[in-house]
């Protein structure tokens, strides 16, 4: 999986029906250093993201595992929402006090 | 998925036989900022999409999951024509107003 | 899917007993401007693809979608010949007079 | 697969509900120099790897073929702990001495 | 599928369970003139392989479609081991007579 960040909302009414009802996200690519990277992807949400809030998105025929988005077009789906992590005992994200 | 703009159809009478009826679009990538990007993918449509409209694609086995590309040596699709996305708080693309 | 022209064959002799029968095509990648690009790919033909031809290829899971690939250890596939493309309304390809 | 050494750990506790009881771990690529690459990604534990061990991951769909992460949103799952490997008949590394 | 030069093997006794019994070889890529390329992948070998030969790498759900790891965590197989390709009527490759 990697790590991103909510950065905006995507709206499409004219779309294949089974995709009605859920939402997406557009999520910035993280480094593990929590710097922002060039890349982005749009994602279903399947966990109730907020904008901001930094997230774990999964790609591929894993993106279809959640009742959202089974057997659904789509190739992206947020599937958690990141508390903390660190990276050789150095926490790089706190949820409570990271910005 | 990723953002893309619709930029050209491609014609194949000799193909895979499945593939009878399906239209090819040829699909330049979007970075969320609403500009060109290099890499472009050849997409069936699902979703009626026209020339110049901006478009979601689902890629890998996602792209079967429509009725149009079911079963189908299909690996990317046109699932929606977007109507509008914002980034940080700022629309970047709205189907009635952006170029 | 992406396109690209076939520039030459493949021999494998001890292989996945499964592959039996399967042609093996060596396919450059092409730009939507019919350049050549680094890249390549060894596909497997299912629609009779001959030297200097220009195809469509689809990789990943949708490469086993034909008869000949069905359930073979094959991630990528020639699934049509290309007659034509245009983008932006000028014709970048056609069969019977490009180079 | 490709090779990388463990070296973080991520919580999330607002998650796809079938993710639950899954560790994630932080995992950055190696080469087969066994030196530091750029990338990273978060994966599934299906082994019990602990911080520094240098392991094997799958991505995609293969992902899911262990009893932890099967039918879960998981697309990079951990699937061995490395004891050696060597490249031209040169040991690169070795779980009993290499830093 | 993509070119490659077996370049190792490696070892990993801790790992999934349905691995056991798996040969992996560290596979070098191949560029279609037959040049060493900068990536490496880590895959299953079901046909063989030995050190130094030429062969084919199937990644993906593809690579679980051998019999060898059929519904295992597995993302690339040697499905091939590569007797000669030609580019544009020039032998690129010959098991017979390359180095």
């Amino acid at each position: 999986m990697f790590l991103g960040r909510v950065v905006g909302t995507l709206v499409a009414t004219q779309k294949e029906p089974s995709l009605d009802g859920l939402k997406f996200l557009v999520v910035r690519r993280l480094s593990v250093a929590n710097e922002d990277e060039r890349g982005y992807v749009v994602a279903a949400d399947a966990v109730g993201a907020g904008l901001g809030e930094v997230v774990m998105v999964a790609t591929g025929s894993s993106a279809r595992q959640t009742r959202q988005t089974d057997k659904r077009p789509c190739d992206a789906v947020i599937m958690a929402i990141v508390d903390s992590w660190e990276v050789d005992g150095q926490e790089k994200y706190n949820k409570g006090t990271s910005p």
